[in-house]
């Protein structure tokens, strides 16, 4: 594992029984807190999106938006917003996705990307995946092309990337 | 108004009848979008933030963790989130306040600031300031100090501003 890495999951914080019982949240709060953590994972991911061509930034609601924001600034790319439904004002497309027990709708607008950027997909957290496939898909209906598809941390165990289709996938951290 | 103010307000999109009928939404996405323009919108609220000495931004969900994120990554400072009730999974303080209609809630991990932090705390707009009062509020129980509330848009009609105390605001573009 990377120095940085390293790094990140040492202060990546446990919290047991979060959101419900049985459950052991990785608390990423630590990581945002701590200015100069914060600005290495950004110019981290950065250094791959230069080194790819990335034209614009799709984050996720709500964590995405953070790691989103920063990579966005940092590279001097737009940032395009994939909300939970009823917060987006504008023209938009939407998908729908399974959750464990019900189901789940994600949201874009339909300017957010055009057909020749080139996009990479950011959240805080790979899990099932539902989330990121949905999105995914949602990029894909506006014509756009998901260069690559990036996590401050995945949960291997869930096997979330298999969800992903053939978009590239990478995760900082992994447990 | 600045140049800045000029092309951020050009860029705003006005979208009518949302969330609800009667409301003039202003839509801030095609700011993000443009990712140049989010960015010098950025570097200027950090060239004030370094004349503060600002060692912590505070962002309030959901917008102001783009602004906020962005921000603290340009300054190489943490960021903290206030977030909706929840949804922060460690400790933490909470503060209700009232709307038109009904109640809402916002919290904040107690670790999130430091007696000795200069604080600057974000969000995208300043409407009624019940949710940057309460956001000051949070930052002050945990023994904090707000050097300056700062936001995309202030709604001057709304008064907002007039909520906050003696904290120092200011605000790109005013409708």
């Amino acid at each position: 594992m990377s120095d940085l890495a390293s790094r990140v999951e040492a202060s990546i914080r446990d919290v047991p029984d979060f959101p419900k019982e049985g459950i052991l949240f990785k608390d990423i709060t630590p990581v945002l807190q701590h200015g100069q953590l914060f600005q290495e994972v950004t110019q981290f991911f950065a250094a791959r999106c230069r080194d790819r061509g990335i034209t614009k930034v799709v984050g996720i609601e709500s964590r995405g938006f953070i790691f989103g924001a920063a990579l966005a600034h940092e590279l001097g790319v737009g940032l395009t917003l994939i909300r939970k439904p009823g917060k987006l004002p504008w023209d938009r497309v939407g998908v729908e996705y399974e959750l464990e027990y019900g189901k789940d709708r994600v949201e874009m607008h339909v300017d957010g990307v055009s057909a020749d950027d080139r996009v990479v997909l950011i959240d805080d957290l790979l899990a099932t995946g539902g989330t990121a496939a949905a999105s995914i898909d949602l990029i894909e209906r506006v014509g756009g092309k998901v260069d690559e598809a990036v996590f401050l941390i995945e949960l291997d165990f869930l096997e979330g990337r298999a969800r992903l289709g053939d978009v590239d996938v990478y995760s900082l951290v992994h447990f």
